[in-house]
């Protein structure tokens, strides 16, 4: 007897995205099913590249088949992902989710952090671009080898110039860091401030994307309100340091993305510079900035703790050279980087499932 | 043969201020002298309480009564101070300097070392006030454990009301964070912040004040600008961390100052989060940020370098708990806080009499 389709969609019914409290055949999620005798292959269509769940699910298809269908199959799934996104505003409609990472607090490692996200998430094979929107402090261009680039434009048949971003390790980046002479200040009030900022998002050649990751200046002024009220945001990832004058900042660059009138979905808290570890003393942890408060601010918001994040001389030396740390895949932080992207991408695709639904 | 003012003045004369180049005398810094037999006695009147070089000083007059005037006289120094002032604006004319604190970069330090220069001047003798300016992100009521103290106000003759700073370790304080919720954000755009900053300045009762420290916000924004435009400047220090993207924006918050109207002297840099030692491995130095970076960049400006503080738990601590690390005089940090207030007032006192010389 020949296996059918609706055989194969049978058991795939009992398989449930665990985030989406839906099965994978209602989901949508399975594409191009063919069958050729006891060959069954399929595309496994996943919200995000960076699922933290794929070869669960994988798993949990193949093991359905067998179970249900014939214990014989040969199974072969192919995973892609179709990065959903939040709502369908005309704004900005290539840009499927725009994530902030922000902080109360400077030199907490923000930079470090959003130039992190976007390289693991393009390496899951995602279209990420990457806006440094810090102002007065830049640190795209030295973290990505890109000091002195200058990006060119282009003119659209409607006779519109747009900047084209400056593409490195497969993301598209822009950077008010590319304007300037990196030694002359830029001694500009909010409203000049401002005005840059929304440029590199409406004038620039982006493309499609599925992950525009913003990395925010410290505080909670001008770029933040013009941001955060210009644009439609998928959610706000914190970074933050244990030491309480950390915290105290960072405390309020959070409830900012909960006040009425900005309301931006918080992804969760990342603690950075958690702990030191000498290369030659492996066991040794330096708590040197105090312990586990990332995790209690995460917990008095009620929001995930993403994870942590130790002082690693590779970070630093990352980023002044211009190669993220994530890049080196084998590095205990590439994959603590790689655990978050995927903990930071579910959460978006729960959300905008959730508000689709409504 | 009784000993008479003159002899003694002579003799002074041949001692030379290294810093203003010229005599004791001439600098009028010898005061209330007096002399009964062998027994010589006067005050010299330095121009900063922090003055590094107080034992030399001291010793060369000693040694110079000795020789030119009689050497079996006993000699009795008393050492005070009277902070100079860089112009005789009659704004702010009861703050004698005005000292910035500053840093392209976020979370380099600049409020522990605002802090601990504070602590320090203070316990030298001097009369010293505190503005935390860092409307976004403001540490001073956690470093000074003044978490939700507001300060209250008073009305003078004319009808005007004055904000009384808060008086911790002899130090008068203000910070933005006293007017607000520890857990509100602080969602400002530039004009609002500035006329907030101004009223610290203005509309406070400072008494007094040999040294104002501020403690200034990440960036060369809206605060800098109405800061430097607004109020008259003896200068401004510079903290950074060693590694290039903090160098990269500090590079930028210095040319800030150089700036063609904005035009403040730089008194130095200072660089924060040097290396790390374990204190079971006193021996071990982990440059974790990088080595020198501050060191280079003074040098590349041609500045001053003020010295290094390393990462210690202990500030971290101490800012943390509200008691500042230099309040522990024995500590080797305190030390280092010591010598850098010292090379400031004594730049600070170089640059008054220059100006006054003019």
């Amino acid at each position: 007897m020949n296996i059918s389709n609706e055989q194969v969609l049978a058991a795939l019914r009992n398989v449930e995205d665990p985030d989406l409290k839906k099965d994978l055949v209602t989901l949508n999620m399975i594409k191009e099913l063919s069958i050729e005798d006891k060959k069954i292959s399929f595309t496994l269509e996943l919200t995000t590249p960076a699922c933290p769940m794929k070869d669960m699910l994988k798993n949990a298809c193949f093991n359905a088949i067998k179970h249900f269908v014939d214990k014989e199959a040969e199974i072969n799934i192919k995973i892609t992902s179709r990065v959903t996104k939040p709502n369908d505003t005309t704004q900005l409609k290539d840009i499927k989710n725009i994530i902030l990472v922000s902080s109360g607090k400077g030199g907490v490692g923000k930079s470090t952090v959003a130039s992190n996200l976007a390289v693991t998430l393009a390496a899951d094979g995602a279209k990420v671009g990457l806006i440094d929107a810090d102002i007065y402090g830049p640190s795209v261009p030295t973290m990505f080898g890109l000091l002195g680039a200058k990006p060119s434009a282009r003119e659209t048949a409607e006779g519109k110039t747009l900047i084209l971003p400056i593409e490195k390790y497969g993301i598209k980046l822009l950077s008010l860091g590319f304007f300037a002479d990196p030694d002359q200040p830029v001694p500009w009030r909010g409203p000049m401030a401002s005005n840059a900022i929304k440029q590199l998002f409406n004038d620039a050649d982006w493309g499609e994307l599925d992950y525009l990751i913003v990395d925010l200046p410290p505080g909670t002024g001008d770029i933040h309100i013009t941001i955060t009220q210009s644009f439609p945001i998928a959610g706000a990832v914190i970074v933050t340091t244990p030491q309480q004058v950390a915290l105290a900042d960072t405390r309020k660059g959070l409830a900012m993305f909960r006040m009425p009138g900005i309301n931006i979905p918080v992804l969760g808290v990342i603690e950075n510079m958690a702990y030191f570890t000498p290369e030659e003393l492996p066991e040794n942890k330096y708590y040197i900035f105090g312990k586990d408060g990332g995790k209690a601010l995460a917990a008095s918001f009620d929001v995930p703790f993403l994870g942590e994040i130790p002082l690693v001389q590779g970070i630093t030396e990352g980023g002044d050279s211009g190669t993220p740390i994530a890049m080196d895949k084998a590095s205990q932080t590439s994959i603590a980087f790689s655990e978050m992207a995927g903990k930071i991408a579910q959460q978006i695709a729960i959300n905008n499932a959730l508000r689709s639904d409504c």
